[in-house]
């Protein structure tokens, strides 16, 4: 089957206006009023009755005829006698008379006859008669029938996000249901042979791994005001597919797919939509998003997104979820964009409209910055550490490092992060950081953070080893320093009796290694240096016979997980992860790591808050265990 | 039963030092992953696994051995024998040999024996022969096992808020179920005999009312991140009260209650905390509040809120909310707050810390003004008008007119209208805000109205009836105006043939007037003195004939609704409001219905859309019917 993208790719601004002109407006439903908060009033609601229904007291004190009470005062109390008591709640008979009270609490029913009330601290009780010590007016301490809402009265006007307030008034007027609009509700379909739901077992040898944008878009529709439904996963089957296409259309106001590696789930997408629906638009100027593809079908609207899990939220997040917000009646929060500079200098020559994602800092005067997030799009990392994402239009293929820009949240919850550390991955800062509030820790290695720091992004960097003058070029200062053992993780009791490096060298020994920018593995080049050095070869010499040398993993714990699987004999790693994985451990020394902040920065209270948790590291426990 | 407060009234810092002290976390629970958006991580997530969990193609095109295109180009393509091809989610057992390529969709595994791909767009396929017109090196378009996120890699923090991106990530690993924080559990008893829930029938003669703080504090409560528990009304029985507040000290980690305008319910509380719990605070030196109670009772906290319902709002905003957020691990938003500036000088001799209930508006230029809501404090429309409270420290009794205050806002969903209108209640008025987004209209009559855009607060106001010269010392532009016919309206079909002012002078009708503050009283008071002087008589002989006169009624259709019900035969109204209930109407005149702009308000986005609005009005429609 043959399939056409529209000759010439539609604007940004078109593909907003198709997905406005589509119907996402989920109707009405009536929800009980313990369950509005949040929701939005679809009609304008007025008082059915006066509230208070009936004349009612402000305070506990005494009711009676105002005229009784004229001229009196402290000196010269009226006298009047006491007929009866109401209390809040209680149906009273009594009528007052001429020069004649009764004993009413607060909030109780003005009875018959009185038309003001004197709070009991003006009074004094002798047995049945009471000494009024002031002198009041008609209505005085009483709230008439309908002084605070009055029934025909205007309540709240169409439209109205219901919070607790609204939720107070309702209950006010006894409201016990609420017509509220619906939610849109938004299926999502999971397209592609090798996506599996999280919970399932993936199977590596064929591919498989787990559905990212199924609950990614799912929370993203949520966020919006939306009900997200997700469809069972379709597969490649195209009867299959177009089945549950239709389904979800029928069902839903909004149907979802993003881009399968599956090119035949698409095809019947674009089939059905365009021979049985009405296709407004397929293919847009945007990177990433080319292929986004609108249209109706059924009743519903239909929006393609990208398959990766970036390009889907940004996507998403830009054309569809301000869609949504308007179908759900809840405006866009203030909290959804933020103003930031950018850090560093956005180069493009794409000539497309483009969707950047971003991470925020902020610096020492409280200034946002934003740095483009670049771990490559098939990277779903790169979801966690952006924050939002900047819009940057086709003519612009040059934004210098200071420009202001906009940054779209992917979330009103998001915010920057206390602060940013990136650098060596090592276990004593993944629990330092766990002791922050809201930090960004990247474990990137020692030299490319270091390389990051130097670029004035982040506010420290992690780096263990020898410096060897690395930190020279930066204006940093220490914020702390351990000591790591580190040396190569054997399986449990040696069984192989290992010594050293030596014996990867001579004996026929799988190695894993750890990834070049890594401290750990500028220590263990030392190491290997020397021997060569000791032996007198080349260093590539030495290198060559370590069976795996050359292969690098990127998290400290990783060489020794194929060490306890019994994919290797041996791994570079620390003494610590030996002990927590339960493996033998051969120590070939121990490496400072220091935590170094930009200078400027070490006054931010993030970076105060990291140097402290520093300050009470337990040194001894770290060195050798 | 006697009740001691301690004797020196607690600080209100004191009280939240007494609340901070409570432990009102709820523990840890394991939410599906598909319903953990806005929750928190309870603990650190490691990565279990790598992702991608396998050497993963990034494009379409062709797996080999890097080795075999050393040197190509477009010029000079090497070329390849084609062995195999395979696809995202299958298995392959293919080995790519020297000189052999395997067709490869993007994400699928790369075979063995291959090092590298070549995307389809730099190769030419003929027949099982591929020519690859591009050198490319080992690892080129290939995404290595782990590259994303490597197994034992931290993943997320401690403490992290559950948002889109965070889901994305945890299904990249597979996460099914994921440990958060139980939200606290709150539960709120209800105490009174004369609350009824919303729904349910209120007796006016028993002076019974519908409950308002249970509701409205259950969606406090859900507003910062707990769950509400309501338990079912109480009553005023001693046993029973007890009953319910050990259930719900047993099932909660917060129990709130409201004071009651039963005194035996207090005691009850009272009584059971000081003996069996643990009393920590009773009394504190703020208004509202003074009389707040905190304690704890079989493990759970206990927070005793003021009765009224602004009072128990801002009390539980200022010292519960807060608390509760801290415990559900969700931070207090930046949106909570929100800076302003006084509109008008707030002077109290309270000599107690205070709680302003205050409205918000924008400014000409954007600035947000923050005003006193005076309705007093047992109105619940108070509730509905306010966006927040500013606290006033006991110290400070005066606070001058523009002066800088923070608000603390009811929720963080609140935000200042777009437009703020004051004056006269009317149904042409009350159609044009439904179409305006987020207005504010407060129908507190014509005068009433014009005083308030004197003092500079409010942006417009409806005036009804003459003006008199009212407006002319106001700097104000009118954005539109309409007719509307007023008179009486008499029951369906005009039994009692009345005619005018004069029969509910001369006959023994019951009259129900509108409140002296509105447009369509000052056009009645006119009528009348017309009529006083026909018949040469003092205007208040005219008056005190009429039997109902002075009893004056504050919406436009409730003295109508009283000629509906029967209990009166002749009210004040519109005609239009006469044909809507379907009664009879006699005409006295139309009077003009004025909305008067603040001049430097004109162009506020929000004024201009209500005079946009104005411009639209059908007039026809109003005049007569």
């Amino acid at each position: 089957m043959e399939r056409k993208e529209f000759r010439e790719l539609a604007t940004p601004a078109a593909a907003h206006e198709a997905i406005a002109s589509l119907s996402l407006e989920g109707g009405i439903e009536r929800v009980p009023l313990e369950e509005a908060r949040g929701r939005v009033l679809v009609t304008r609601l007025d008082a059915e009755l006066d509230v208070p229904g009936f004349d009612r007291s402000s305070m506990d004190g005494y009711a009676l005829r105002a005229a009784d009470t004229f001229g009196a005062d402290e000196a010269d109390p009226a006298t009047l006698e006491l007929v009866g008591a109401v209390h809040a709640g209680e149906k009273t008979a009594v009528t007052v008379g001429e020069g004649e009270a009764v004993e009413i609490s607060t909030g109780a029913v003005m009875p018959d006859g009185a038309d003001a009330m004197v709070p009991v601290e003006r009074t004094d009780r002798e047995g049945e008669t009471v000494l009024i010590r002031t002198g009041v007016a008609p209505g005085d301490n009483v709230m008439f029938a309908g002084a605070d809402v009055a029934a025909g009265e205007r309540a709240l006007g169409p439209g109205t996000r219901i919070t607790p307030r609204e939720i107070g008034l309702l209950s006010a007027l006894g409201v016990e249901e609420v017509p509220v609009r619906s939610r849109p509700r938004v299926g999502i379909i999971s397209t592609g042979d090798e996506l599996v739901r999280p919970g399932g077992d993936v199977d590596h040898q064929r591919g498989e791994i787990f559905d990212v944008n199924s609950y990614t878009i799912a929370a993203g529709v949520e966020d919006a005001g939306g009900e997200a439904v997700l469809y069972p996963h379709a597969g490649d089957d195209q009867d299959e597919m177009e089945r549950v296409l239709r389904e979800a259309a029928a069902e839903c106001d909004l149907v979802l797919s993003s881009g399968s590696t599956s090119a035949s789930a698409v095809d019947v997408i674009y089939r059905v939509i365009d021979e049985q629906g009405d296709l407004l638009l397929h293919g847009v100027s945007i990177k990433p998003g080319k292929p986004m593809l609108v249209g109706r079908l059924e009743g519903s609207a239909y929006v393609g997104l990208p398959g990766y899990p970036v390009s889907a939220m940004m996507v998403f997040r830009t054309f569809v979820a301000p869609a949504l917000r308007t179908a759900a009646g809840i405006p866009e929060p203030e909290r959804a964009t933020m103003p930031g500079t950018l850090a560093r200098e956005e180069r493009s020559d794409q000539g497309r409209h483009r969707l950047v994602p971003v991470g925020l800092v902020r610096d020492e005067t409280g200034e946002t910055l934003v740095y483009p997030v670049d771990k490559g799009s098939g990277a779903t990392t790169s979801l966690a550490h952006a924050d939002g994402l900047i819009e940057v239009d086709a003519d612009t293929d040059y934004l210098e490092a200071g420009a202001a820009v906009d940054v779209t949240l992917f979330s009103p919850e998001t915010r920057p992060p206390s602060v940013f550390v990136v650098g060596e991955d090592d276990p004593t800062m993944n629990r330092l950081v766990d002791g922050l509030e809201n930090p960004r820790y990247l474990p990137i290695g020692s030299r490319p953070g270091l390389r990051r720091l130097r670029q004035g992004v982040p506010d420290a960097v992690v780096v263990a080893g020898p410096l060897e003058g690395r930190a020279a070029a930066i204006e940093a200062v220490e914020l702390g320093r351990w000591d790591r053992e580190w040396g190569l993780v054997v399986p449990a009791g040696n069984p192989a009796a290992l010594e050293g490096v030596a014996d990867l060298v001579e004996r026929d020994l799988q190695f894993v290694n750890r990834t070049t920018d890594s401290g750990l593995r500028t220590s263990l080049g030392v190491a290997v240096a020397d021997l060569a050095t000791e032996r007198d070869v080349p260093r590539h010499e030495v290198t060559s016979a370590i069976d795996g040398f050359d292969v690098g993993l990127r998290a400290y714990e990783s060489p020794p997980r194929k060490v306890a699987t019994g994919e290797a004999d041996a791994a570079l790693g620390l003494a610590e992860t030996a002990n927590r994985l339960d493996l033998g451990f051969v120590s070939l020394g121990t490496q400072p790591v220091r935590v170094l902040a930009q200078s400027e920065r070490a006054s931010k209270p993030g970076v105060a808050a990291l140097e402290r948790a520093l300050e009470e590291i337990d040194h001894d426990r770290y060195i050798s265990q």
